[in-house]
């Protein structure tokens, strides 16, 4: 079991959203929190979103309303009336203001929250007592079950920050429509470190750019887009170096949870890519080979087929980008420039067949070890995500 | 049956590139043609593309010879070299320049050519001869079926140029690895008109962007994307606006053919787009709904899903588009912002089991009527689509 970090308490329940699992859960500090957040910037923005950035940049968050299993998008005025409702509803109920409270939703799009239901539930809520007891825990675990909608296990995580009695600890949801842009789907970061607001804003934007936002299961953005990190500041003082240490390493295995749930996925997909003009070429350019459904399907059937890679790299376009300059390397096996020949090829079959594939690409642009770099993650393409997704709403 | 146009004569053989099927074909004028030619911008092209696209440039052009089932790409100056080698062979045995000859290839990335074969069957090419017979003959559609590699129906289509006696004459073959950037994997037009190469070459390059230009079946762009028109003129002037019109409606019957036939496919999705503030955020905004994976499986399962549709006008992120004024429709029924019940739903799920979806966004950033507009071509996501993939070297 997961513990929360001081200062933080849980409540999970079922409201009715779509069937009888947990669909709502409220996590509430006893104080105001340092607060950072990010959002998607998708133009579909739902009103949780729209409704959570706004408070957010108010100022310090007490609690944070994950419902699941409907997104509440594209659901018009109605929909922002229902969002301010809930936040209203358990401000209330934990005697807080309205704007402390952060909302994230996610499900299907373009339906209506069923109100009667989600009223009786608000209305239910016990008060938030001083430790764990009258319905309000203190496990991470409960939080991210709670959160779930397809995904098949729950992403809880956690780290120490070193040199200190703080801890970092994350939950995180998402499995399709993966693809983040300032976050994944939803992510909630809590810690009792003593940190301010400022040094907590810089260091989680720079983690999530390094993390959630390297992710992609599918190319598809997401309208409901969250990540949000909270600090009680309940266990003291902290390096700042350590605290970013724990803030990138609990996001990163996150990150990682949420590639290898990909919908209908068998497989974790690693790209890296080096000796890139900057970061961001290298960004591209390794998106574009995770993203390949070639490049997936190939790894799905364990098919030596490394052109693939060759072609992702080159619809890239950029001029800069040289074929005989380029390597590519599957693990530690090199299949460009050097040939690969028939015990190549089934030694790199063999590799495939892990429930990992690292593909390494150095572009030659620039110098290897000195040059732009990133890694991404992703998941293989398989019949389970066509499944899947051809049948969600029915 | 369809016979090539006037002055064009075609030999299609079996050179052994992987299996007992025809994988090589020469389409030869009796004189040098006006001729125009796109190329993919992949980075990666291959050889084929490389030599085609300087001989394209030096001038008119004599022959095309395309080679099927090994795209010859990623393989270093030894692929460089056979590609010379097959354009001077087929020149040899025409009698004609090596410049002459275009060459384009696809299909497996990453191997040589198997270059014994090769010369076996360059060797016992007969000479053209003026009229149909020795190996030689006007059949388009077997022009086509040479062409193809995973097809599974050869692609050839006709137009009539009004007014005139002149026809143009199109095969294409593709059906994964499509996102042209330039142009789809390969296409071959010929006609007969009597049109200057300035004129073919702004007809021919206006008409490959509203038409190969707008087809996807999975994101990936070829190393080997090659579409070539070549004129014989041997049936006389035509005016400029029929050749262009019946130069229109020939690729457009390619494009939809490939969309029909994308990997795994079972239905076309045509995107239209408008009320775009340009043509070009139109067809950004198309493509991205087309190439969804999540619309795509959406429309294979029948699931009405519009939803997905939202999420994937959201992804765009373009700041004037907005939410209150962007208009779904699925065939003539608008499903937001005007909300679906559950007759609609029904209604909705009936339309998608056709075989043809067709998703209208109206944008709302321009009028409907003048602003930006784009159409483009793609085809559902199944469980085919991942056999054929996971599987397909080995």
């Amino acid at each position: 079991v997961t513990a929360l970090p001081r200062g933080f308490l849980a409540h999970a329940r079922n409201l009715g959203i779509k069937d009888a699992t947990h669909d709502f859960v409220v996590v509430a500090s006893a104080a105001p929190c340092a607060t950072s957040a990010v959002f998607t910037r998708s133009r579909f923005a739902g009103p949780s979103v729209l409704l959570s950035r706004a408070h957010a940049a108010a100022g310090p968050a007490r609690a944070v309303v994950v419902i699941s299993k409907n997104a509440n998008v594209a659901t018009g005025d109605e929909g922002a009336r229902n969002a301010r409702e809930v936040a209203a509803g358990v401000a209330a109920r934990l005697g807080c203001a309205a704007r402390e409270v952060l909302l994230a939703s996610t499900g299907v799009i373009g339906r209506q929250y069923p109100m009667d239901r989600v009223r009786t539930g608000l209305a239910g809520l016990p008060a938030r007592p001083a430790a764990p007891g009258d319905g309000w825990g203190d496990d991470a675990d409960a939080v991210a079950r709670a959160i779930m909608t397809t995904d098949t296990v729950p992403k809880v995580t956690q780290a120490e920050v070193e040199g200190s009695a703080a801890r970092v600890v994350g939950v995180a949801k998402g499995v399709g429509m993966i693809e983040p842009d300032m976050a994944t789907m939803i992510a909630v970061l809590l810690t009792d470190a003593a940190v301010g607001a400022g040094e907590l804003d810089a260091a989680f934007r720079r983690v999530v750019d390094e993390t959630f936002n390297c992710v992609s299961v599918d190319t598809d953005t997401s309208t409901s887009d969250t990540a949000v990190c909270l600090a009680s500041r309940e266990a003291g003082p902290v390096d700042p170096r350590a605290f970013a240490r724990a803030l990138h390493e609990v996001a990163r295995s996150l990150t990682l949870q949420i590639a290898r749930d990909g919908e209908g996925a068998e497989k974790l997909i690693e790209v890296e890519v080096d000796g890139a003009r900057d970061a961001a070429q290298a960004k591209r350019v390794a998106k574009a080979i995770v993203n390949s459904p070639l490049v997936k399907t190939a790894v799905h059937g364990a098919d030596p087929n490394w052109g693939r890679v060759a072609m992702a790299v080159g619809k890239s376009g950029d001029d800069d980008v040289r074929e005989e300059r380029v390597v590519i390397r599957f693990g530690t096996q090199e299949v460009y420039p050097r040939r690969v020949d028939e015990t190549g090829l089934a030694a790199l079959s063999a590799y495939m067949r892990g429930d990992t594939v690292r593909i390494h690409v150095s572009l030659g642009v620039a110098d290897a070890a000195t040059g732009g770099r990133a890694t991404v993650w992703g998941c293989d393409l398989t019949a389970g995500y066509v499944r899947i997704n051809a049948d969600y709403t029915t």
